[in-house]
């Protein structure tokens, strides 16, 4: 029992009754789930992690009501866990025992779209795909995108900092942000609805809640930067004789494509025979066998003349020797057959049983050598293991799916120290896009210097001094 | 004294002169300069602020150093004021009494282009034309750019997050910076050289001190993201029936130009009466007079395919009635003649005399409401004044120029309330890119909230819980 709580309180009803007495009070029955009304949804996300049942499920419509929520939490000394659409693959979202998990499920709808400013006002809750559906309808284009777009909520894309598939190009969620509202731990509502591009009033405070998991604040509205729809899209699959021809190939891409190029995925060959040979409906456009495969994509304002500069640009590279083969699209069906192998991964628990996945960064001009040191690693830790590289190598961000045939149990902890380890030999990331949450904290240490993690402790505390926000996760 | 320095100093030499005596022991006489070898540069920026004296000016080549520095100003109790360039306009870099000045004039120099990565590891003090020139001569392109860009350093760019011409296509300083070695007030020294696109390995500690105006701690090194050259530049000077229709120009250059466009600059009539009439060697392609007038740029990949969109482009406007007249760039000179117009205002000290400038932000469809509003406010406050509009509108930033006409003393004051006061009430800020410093202070209220500013004063606590590093600056 906090000093905050009445000692009345302290007599008659353990504190968890106390408090959920109170949040009912304040914000009524539909927002506040607790005992059998708890929906299974809400205890786990998509990690592989156990589910955890919280205490109560709260679900407020208003900054008012999270602030309600956050203030009596912090006066119950009850733990907070904020919940968007539970996609996350690293245990952000995952409740703590004894927990409020505060989602933000009903906290939905697009307040206002600017088109002078290009600018969407959109509630945390809102669905992703909801999101890009309404820029579009707008005559706007909102570039972020990945697998989970129909579930994520854009609050739980901004708190870990998505990515994606075209951040080389438009960057990271934290680049589409111009304005956030937050509520912090003691309740406080920060209102930062900025529209404007450019604003040096101060110290840029939404940064503190992009990317950091719902451990400083929770994110309940959001200022969208949009941007104009592309008018064409142009995609080639191609094979190349070496990493350094790739790594060649990608300088081309960013001179003779310019910021048209929207995407720089290269698959190894190990990736490249599963997914064509395994994956049910994946189309191979390349012929032999070769050692890097790229999907390049741009994307142009007008067909008539972006097209034919794209085909143009890709002859130059196979007759500069850059290229052995490549298929160029013809049409939108081509370019989504083409991302259709970059995208098979998504069947590979299907095709592949149990596995580990990995979503790791290194610096582009060490991306093979990594692979050859990982592989090397890894088959002399568990002979016979297998280990498939792929990724958006234009950003530095690598996956890796790896397994060992016939394993009763996959090995799971040596595959992570042996690609964790080594991502600290080359200076690389143990997380590009997917965050840290519970199941990666193990290995931050290995990136991050004690002075840095002391600095990040330094601002939770700072800010949620008794620790109550999303508490464990990230640090 | 503090209760870290020795007892037997306290008994011999005043705290400064035992702080002094430390300093030199440690970095050695050509990195401390005191008495009358104290520089009168180092006394004052570019702002209209008086000139401090500092107690000494310490020149430290290296993070050690700097943080040495820092440690010793700690035990001791004196402030330190980071400067770079010292080119800042609101007086962030200006000494304040008793401190030291730490000048990163010394930590000069490129460490690392990484063409793989596309990246440049820079040391801070670094004068930002050395940068771009050396972007350039590695094949790269390095867009950060302003008028000061001889004199300022790369690090106070960084520390102000400084913004620019062409911040509508690359964005401001902020989104250059992939990495940062910072050190902290207690000598902490944070090296987060980071060069991936995408890391989300725990909470982005760089963005604490971008924009931050060296008030959390003191950039030393960055990573900065480089961009491919652009292979053309084209632009137009254009005359429109009225602000609506520079709205939809605003829009079309989005959707025609997609992420070519560069540069979408705006002048209000007043603003180009001075500058077509009175700033000797500006060109006046339009004639007659226009509600009006845009500077519109495009940097493409390729002249032969670039330019002509560029020009149909221009003409479909035209022929929509959204254009009355245009001006088309045929060469790099043209290109030169029409920044001519907008840059103009350089020349206004000569020009017009003693005046106010302001660098405020506005959402982008109240721009002109503004410039109608804040006119009737002035006149009514000052009659005869002279108020010039013109700035980044693409970006929601604009400059505005005034002075009373034979005035003995320009009525700074009035006016500063006046502009601001009307920032206020239509949603913008009042430092779109120049920062707050000392100069624009007294105004953050104006634009931030008590729970805004609360925030930033707890961050400062948890980084600089004496308040020795810049103190006073900011908040």
């Amino acid at each position: 029992m906090t000093p905050g709580a009445k000692l009345t309180d302290a007599i008659t009803v353990p504190a968890e009754d106390a408090l959920l007495s109170a949040l009912l009070a304040e914000l009524g029955p539909r927002s506040v789930l607790s005992g059998d009304a708890i929906p299974v949804r809400n205890e786990k996300d998509w990690s592989t992690l156990a589910p955890v049942r919280p205490l109560a499920v709260v679900r407020p419509v208003t900054a008012e009501e999270v602030s309600a929520t956050m203030r009596l939490c912090q006066r119950f000394g009850v733990p907070v866990v904020p919940q968007g659409g539970l996609t996350g693959l690293c245990g952000g979202a995952l409740p703590v025992e004894g927990c409020v998990a505060l989602s933000l499920e009903r906290m939905t709808g697009i307040e206002e779209i600017d088109p002078a400013a290009a600018t969407m006002t959109v509630r945390a809750g809102t669905p992703l795909e909801a999101v890009q559906k309404a820029a579009d309808e707008a005559g706007f284009f909102m570039p972020l995108d990945l697998g989970a777009r129909g579930s994520c909520a854009i609050g739980g894309n901004l708190s870990t900092n998505a990515g994606g598939n075209r951040v080389i190009r438009y960057g990271m969620a934290r680049d589409m942000v111009l304005g956030l509202e937050v509520v912090l731990p003691d309740g406080t509502v920060i209102r930062g609805l900025n529209k404007m591009l450019k604003n040096n009033a101060g110290y840029d405070l939404k940064q503190l809640f992009l990317g950091s998991e719902g451990t400083l604040g929770i994110i309940t509205r959001a200022v969208l930067r949009l941007f104009p729809k592309p008018g064409c899209t142009m995609a080639a699959l191609c094979a190349l004789p070496s990493y350094d021809s790739t790594v060649r190939f990608l300088g081309a891409a960013r001179r003779g494509l310019g910021p048209l190029l929207s995407a720089f995925e290269v698959m190894w060959p190990d990736y490249w025979q599963v997914v064509t040979r395994q994956v049910p409906g994946v189309r191979n456009p390349i012929a032999g066998e070769h050692a890097s495969y790229v999907l390049v994509e741009a994307q142009g304002m007008d067909e008539a003349i972006d097209a034919p500069r794209f085909q143009a640009w890709l002859e130059a590279q196979a007759e500069a020797g850059i290229l052995t083969d490549a298929a160029v699209s013809q049409s939108l069906a081509d370019v989504r057959a083409f991302w259709g192998v970059r995208d098979a991964c998504a069947e590979f628990v299907q095709v592949l049983g149990p596995h580990e996945s990995f979503d790791i960064g290194l610096p582009v001009a060490r991306m093979d050598d990594y692979v050859q040191a990982c592989k090397a690693a890894l088959e002399e830790r568990l002979p016979g293991v297998v280990a498939l590289f792929y990724g958006h190598i234009g950003d530095g961000n690598m996956h890796i799916v790896s397994f060992l045939p016939g394993a009763a149990t996959q090995p799971k902890r040596v595959i992570q120290e042996v690609v964790y380890d080594m991502v600290r030999r080359f200076g690389g990331t143990i997380s590009a896009e997917h965050g840290i949450g519970l199941s990666k904290k193990p290995w931050l240490g290995y990136v991050r210097s004690d002075a840095e993690l002391e600095l990040m402790q330094r601002l939770k505390t700072a800010l949620d001094p008794q620790r109550l926000l999303n508490p464990g996760k990230v640090l």
